[in-house]
């Protein structure tokens, strides 16, 4: 019997390689050396433990899989095909090709059982513990005595080059520092690296870094011995106090003329190449694409475990649900990321006007401090500047420092691992989370931001000090460049709104938002809150961009404002109405939302023919013309901030309202619209 | 003596430690915590070890001092002020102040004596690895048998916060594999930070994680114990091998009511507060910013042990130019960041028209090794993507790998630190770094790479597989804003070549600009080598813009392409004039360089009343509007790319030749310019 399991264990395992040798082949580029080296390990994992269900891949109670190292994306798709999710041979031998279930990398949304979309180093990594963050937090709130309706692993496989990623050292220390020991990763570790041969000692060094990361390091095992890969993960799911690493050591390429080098890294072995490696392995070396029968009834129980998995938990979850019913309600609702009834109830009249002013910061702190009683999957944190981001929510516990119930995160200075941690968790399920830190410092974040973006998570991410209105601290922490770089993200809608009643709408919107995740960008400085008996009201924001004040006849002049600049628009709008220039004022604090209305409505506020037109914000002038065109001005920065009280900032480098007159006299009272020899107003330099 | 010196340390430190509460006081924000914790063990740094003049802040052979906790800026003036430097006491009572030289956190250039711009947490740690690593490599090149010209460390004091980022995990695993033995740093271990406490345990998980990167980890020695601190940096300074860290227990705020608390990090003292440390301390309440005579008489001494220093390393350099002559005046040119004569004559004649297509990576890659033999100095690496970025300098070594002369460096999957040690290395001086990896990527690298902008460092940064033609890889490999997102940073410049021609010049821009970083992004794909016996010199590419092609008669319409899209650009602009259409076709290889050049210039290259221009990028949309107005239309890409072959992609994403023509035809034929109801022609979503 032994021997027999033997054979049909190395038989999966080499349809796994060989189906994942094939598509690369096929495709004629991709990555054949991982999946050679990583079968092993994968197949122990699907086949033994990970407890996924191929017909329902959404059930919320399935064990997570990342595949860390996407490029070896063959792999996953040749597990899910021989596991019986949608993903028929015909796909894999579709791989890398337009229209196909088999792209390059696995993309989360594309396939079906792709957890996550994996490619750049580390994400997968980090995400995979925002996914057991999730779980934590969500058995910890849900859990009763006697029901365990959250009760999952979280599975990775990771590669050299995830190691060596920062973010990695962020999420691993972070992780061991929380004890999510239902993280479990199996380290392909196989010294080869695209360009050449890992550092000497590298995975040496990796396992001991993991253990002060706090982690279970297990092995170094043999990857290629599916009893040890077995055994390795048995001990690793028996730390329930630490996450586990386990050590596999594999030869990437296994059994192509190529392995053991980076030639098997990234490029097909070529037809001489495949049909070696077959031989060498035992394999037929033809035909292509070939699954022997056994092989696929075997791998095809997983659709028969999987419906007694699923059909497990709904009886717990029955039972819960007679014990529990109002937080299973609750449970089903916000897994399926629905908003309960009245959840934004408690934005309502937060800003009622008393002539104080209001840092939008605080303002959606207030908010986010509002909504959480309705919306209990809401929670997240800042890297290290909760005070600063106005993010803690009071009274709801911190998480991981002692309890797991707790809204409240704490990333130490690690923004890059928030962003992915936030990432994972909502690509879990179950959890809104939010992250907070300085706009400047969004830079720390990119990858994972465009992950979301990429994936259509629904993540917050709060910016604060967001222009050189921060003052004192100077051109390090004054963000210029950075509103217009989270604009230019697809699918990324960035919302800097003008006070604090545009800020509680500005939550109200990144919650309403499933299909992609929100920027907030909000001011240090206090700002005026506008009297919403004079101006039409905040929920113009939902429209991206909304006329705030007008003169009584049709414009001569448009001014375009957003956010802390909207003010200095609207003291320059009434200066101008003043003068006798027809003037309009629009608040446009995001420019996505707007660019998605209907013409009529864009064009109903702001004219293609009125083509004076003057914007103002305190950042980068560049794309802004994609408002203003060439005959318009902008009034903002062309270069770094510095060091020095806010208003004095904003006086020297001539962000003002006298500016924005100027600008705009400038070309109603001059300029013919359209003739030629207008050049932008623009701040000042630093160095001029 | 002993309770002298022992009395007068004390006096030094309280001085250096009062200056910046004064400071911060006066300025009414800012950080004291730090410099209270953090004056013992810089103050024993500078008093006994560092080598420096200051006199003469350039002097080549200077040991470097990194503030990596930059928010602690009052320290480090206070440090400046009380060694000489041009730093008057009316500057420290300027902090924080528009046109101080005490801007709130350091900046190079800026104030003298300042080696590098700190604040955003982890690069001051990186940066500190690459200026290590710069020494290491200009000791080996120039240093000879009984004469040693390079000889120096490199120091920085260091946080709880810089040891969570991610970069520094990257830029300390690197570090101690590369030995790099003068690198000496000393961590500020107070358990505070600015939200809250330290994670429990964390500076002891960090010495672990140390040693485990290869550093010797020295302490934790009491941080206020001026003897203790002097013997660890002399323990450090011993172990030639290891980089060391030096754990130093301090207490942030130390003396103040505040002590030991978040409360110290971030925000003054108050009055009562600052008088209660000065009791606590021993130190004179008043008058406020007190630095008695023998504190000052004893730091000045900085200034004679400085001369000291330079003129002993003078009197070396003599001794090697004697026997060294040539090697000395190129150390000493390069050393100045001058060019030699005739640096660039590898470049001439590199793409002689032959016919046959070339992607501009590879271009880049010949024009990097052509020039290499001239430019000493030239030294970088990719993060491990030699050879998909083609920048492997042949037949010149590996650094760090067994041998410290080598030319190329390997950062492993290490972006973060790999951008933040080039800018170490161009602080440093000596050495033009550059750096590789793909565009996308780019999102790992933007924090050092805002700094070196900031910095103005004459850093290069390779970027390849430019757009969605690196096909099959899909969405995640596939650049989309980042191109946009690069020309926003400001003193950056971004140079798209397109093709081998315009590449090789753009070397040649990138090695003359001296006053900030230089972008290279080049295609995967290949493209055509423009035949220059036909169309106009590559030189125009020096201008950012020029025309390429155009018909005999003035445009109607103009036609704008960077990269591999400018060949649609000239093909859609045959087409045009085939069909009687008066075309301009415009490459635009760079924004930057373009919008620099006279007004003239650029009315000749785009005259202002020629509204109908068509832009073509595979790239984000937005910001073209930079040069077409609102009038005009680009084609280029509005949402994420797919994995298929790149023919396929530029096909299904509509950016081709056909849908130029039809957009330029749109406008000439159909609207006179300025009329109001035109859309932008835009590359297909792929939802849509």
């Amino acid at each position: 019997m032994k021997t027999d399991n033997a054979l049909l264990n190395r038989n999966c395992v080499n349809a796994l390689r060989f189906l994942a040798v094939d598509a690369v082949e096929k495709a004629g580029s991709g990555h054949p050396g991982t999946p050679m080296g990583a079968a092993t390990m994968a197949y122990v994992l699907w086949d033994r433990f990970l407890e996924h269900n191929p017909a329902n891949p959404a059930w919320p109670d399935r064990d997570r899989f990342v595949l860390s190292p996407g490029h070896a994306s063959a792999l996953l798709y040749a597990l899910l095909h021989l596991t019986g999710y949608d993903l028929p041979l015909e796909e894999l031998k579709n791989l890398r090709q337009w229209g196909s279930r088999t792209p390059g990398h696995p993309e989360r949304g594309h396939t079906p059982g792709v957890e996550m979309t994996t490619g750049p180093l580390g994400q997968g990594f980090a995400h995979g513990v925002g996914m057991a963050v999730a779980e934590r937090w969500l058995a910890e709130h849900y859990n009763r005595p006697g029901h365990e309706i959250v009760d999952h692993y979280t599975y990775a496989i990771v590669s050299d080059g995830d190691l060596q990623e920062g973010v990695t050292a962020e999420a691993a220390s972070l992780a061991g520092t929380l004890k999510l020991g239902k993280l479990v990763y199996l380290y392909d570790d196989n010294d080869i690296q695209l360009a050449s041969a890992t550092e000497p000692g590298f995975s040496e060094k990796a396992a001991r870094l993991f253990v002060d990361y706090g982690w279970q390091v297990i092995g170094p095992v043999d990857g290629f011995d599916a009893d040890a890969v077995d055994a390795a993960i048995r001990e690793a799911r028996a730390d329930a106090e630490r996450p586990s690493l386990i050590v596999c050591k594999t030869v990437i390429g296994y059994g192509s003329p190529q392995q053991a080098t980076s030639k098997a890294h990234g490029e097909p072995l070529g037809e001489e190449g495949a049909r070696a490696a077959k031989r060498a392995l035992g394999w037929p070396e033809d035909p292509a694409f070939y699954v022997p029968d056994e092989v696929l009834s075997h791998t095809r129980q997983a659709a028969a475990r999987g419906r007694e998995y699923e059909v497990g938990w709904e009886e717990r979850l029955n039972a819960y649900e007679g014990a529990h019913p109002e937080e299973a309600a609750r449970f089903l609702a916000e897994t399926n990321g629905e908003l309960l009834a009245g959840w934004d109830a408690g934005l309502d009249g937060l800003f009622a006007n008393n002539g104080t002013d209001v840092a939008t910061r605080n303002a959606s702190g207030e908010a986010l401090n509002a909504l959480v009683g309705r919306l209990h999957g809401l929670t997240g944190g800042s890297a290290d500047l909760d005070p600063s981001t106005k993010t803690t929510i009071t009274g709801y516990g911190d998480f991981g420092w002692g309890e797991y119930c707790g809204h409240n995160m704490h990333f130490g200075v690690r923004e890059h691992a928030m962003g992915a941690i936030a990432g994972g968790m909502a690509l879990h399920g179950g959890v809104i989370p939010y992250t907070a830190t300085f706009l400047t410092f969004s830079d720390y974040m990119r990858p994972p931001m465009r992950l979301a973006a990429l994936m259509g998570l629904r993540v917050v991410y709060i910016f604060t000090h967001d222009s050189i209105g921060l003052g004192e601290d100077g051109p390090t922490h004054q963000p210029i460049e950075h509103l217009m770089n989270l604009r230019a993200v697809p699918n990324l809608t960035v919302i800097r709104p003008a006070d604090a009643t545009e800020a509680a709408e500005s939550w109200r919107a990144a919650l309403l938002n499933t299909t992609g995740p929100t920027v907030l960008v909000l001011s240090r400085q206090k700002l005026a809150v506008l009297d919403r008996s004079v101006y039409p009201p905040a929920e113009g924001l939902h429209r991206g961009g909304y006329v705030l004040w007008e003169s009584a006849t049709a414009p001569e002049v448009i001014l375009l404002g957003t956010g802390s600049e909207t003010h200095l628009a609207l003291e320059a709008g009434k200066q101008l109405a003043a003068e006798g220039v027809a003037v309009r004022v629009v608040s446009l604090p995001s420019w996505e939302l707007f660019d998605k209305q209907p013409a009529d409505y864009r064009e109903g506020v702001l004219p293609l023919a009125v083509r004076a037109r003057v914007a103002v914000e305190a950042g980068i002038t560049l794309g802004w013309e994609h408002y203003v065109g060439l005959d318009g001005a902008v009034v903002g920065m062309t270069g770094f901030g510095a060091s020095a009280p806010a208003e004095e900032l904003y006086e020297k480098f001539g962000i003002t309202p006298e500016r924005v007159v100027e600008a705009a006299r400038d070309q109603v009272l001059v300029r013919p619209p359209g003739s030629p020899d207008q050049s932008l107003v623009q701040g000042m330099n630093k160095e001029e």
